[in-house]
């Protein structure tokens, strides 16, 4: 989130909400600076428009602490806080939560029950079990721990088997890792030719409305097993090798992204 | 569903769909009849215009077999088939599924996950598992037998306790019994005189988008004990007997329906 770009907006698009993920955000990983998130909330404030902040990822932080929400700086009720336990324990429950000023708390339950006739109960009692058990905060010591390993192979996978020439941004919490392509090399380009070496990823595309992200790339280092991680990026590397020898012969065309699995 | 006026219609507005629950219809358990059914099925034909099929209630039947969904009679493949759990096996499952010509569900898959991100995986597990292990059949032999019996209470409860002048629709299946008050008594009157009894049920008017069923109630029979059927029955007895004797008096005026718990 560009804050410094964003009171032009506000004034003259006078949006509904603001939506930000600003907290180990996907694709990039980053977390929103302290002095951002003040100054996010006081031109939310000004401008009278709700904030709605998606924090699926804050428990997956690597350091000492979690990065506080935006909703415990918030003094004027203005935040929306969306949270999941999807991220932290399993996406096949389905359950999330809000927390928001009680009347829209209650608008947003009846929209809720117009689309889904309520949450499992089932995802929910097992939820509440893990809690009153602990065994949620047993697990997510043992995840963050996990998921930084792997974080770790990933990035030594990328020092040892990838070009020079790219650039790496290593993220202090989440389950992605961002990584700017070497030169001009074309995140779609690069894809065609991993699917070769039967791996894939996301391309930073389709994270942009504008036709961006074209050179950027999204790997997800919590999802696959740790030999997977290795061996994949060892293949992406191959994958990139061939793309820049070719390169130097002719100019590749532009390809359409194939259906691939997305790591 | 009057399909006899349903031509009218069809021509005249040319709806998107036509939705309808033709078996153990809710509230007043109905099944449509193999004639309507069939001519049902031609109208949709002719102009060309999807059944949505909302069998909720088809496999809770106390006859010796399940009447046959339009379905199974749809050759044309014009009639998109909904059943669900919820009703069979228990409503915090959350699963549901559709049968619809393949284009039809890749689209209203896509449509589905705009708004909730997938079904829980948890719930169908547990519901695959219990077909595997054929308990699911074993569970719908007792729970037609249980909700059976307790239909045949709240029956004999009604003939002991309530006044003459009233008129049951007994159903072949389901889970509710739909009621016709006596003589001009209104639902709403009698709801608020039942509250005082601590007891509740849903007023006819809910299921009327033209202003009508003030003098119908629907009862459920499925959710509530065996010994609180037959309580609370006899409690709406009381209630309709007071309304009565007190109509003698002096006309009810025309008060709001209240926040009740239905039943």
């Amino acid at each position: 989130m560009r804050v410094d770009l964003l009171e032009a907006i506000l004034a003259r698009r006078q949006p509904r909400f603001i939506y930000t993920l600003p907290t180990f955000q996907n694709p990039t990983g980053v977390v929103m600076s302290l002095e951002r998130r003040r100054r996010l909330l006081q031109l939310a404030k000004r401008y009278q428009v709700p904030i709605v902040e998606d924090d699926a990822y804050g428990e997956i932080y690597f350091g000492e602490e979690a990065p506080q929400p935006l909703k415990a700086l918030d003094t004027y009720g203005n935040v929306l806080y969306l949270s999941t336990y999807s991220k932290m324990l399993a996406p096949g429950l389905r359950v999330a939560w809000l927390v928001a000023p009680e009347p829209v708390i209650e608008r947003m339950g009846l929209y809720k029950q117009t689309f889904d006739l309520n949450t499992n109960a089932i995802g929910q009692w097992i939820i509440a079990e893990l809690m009153q058990r602990d065994l949620l905060n047993e697990h997510l010591l043992r995840a963050r721990q996990c998921y930084q390993h792997k974080l770790t192979l990933m990035l030594d996978a990328i020092e040892r088997y990838w070009p020079a020439g790219g650039r790496v941004y290593p993220p202090a919490g989440g389950m992605h890792l961002w990584y700017r392509l070497p030169g001009d090399m074309r995140a779609r380009h690069l894809l065609r030719e991993a699917a070769h070496e039967r791996v894939a990823f996301v391309s930073g595309e389709l994270f942009h409305v504008d036709g961006g992200g074209h050179h950027y790339i999204r790997l997800s280092f919590a999802s696959p097993e740790e030999k997977h991680i290795t061996e994949g990026v060892r293949r992406i590397g191959i994958a990139m090798r061939r793309l820049m020898a070719r390169r130097t012969h002719s100019d590749e065309r532009d390809l359409p992204i194939e259906r691939l699995p997305v790591v």
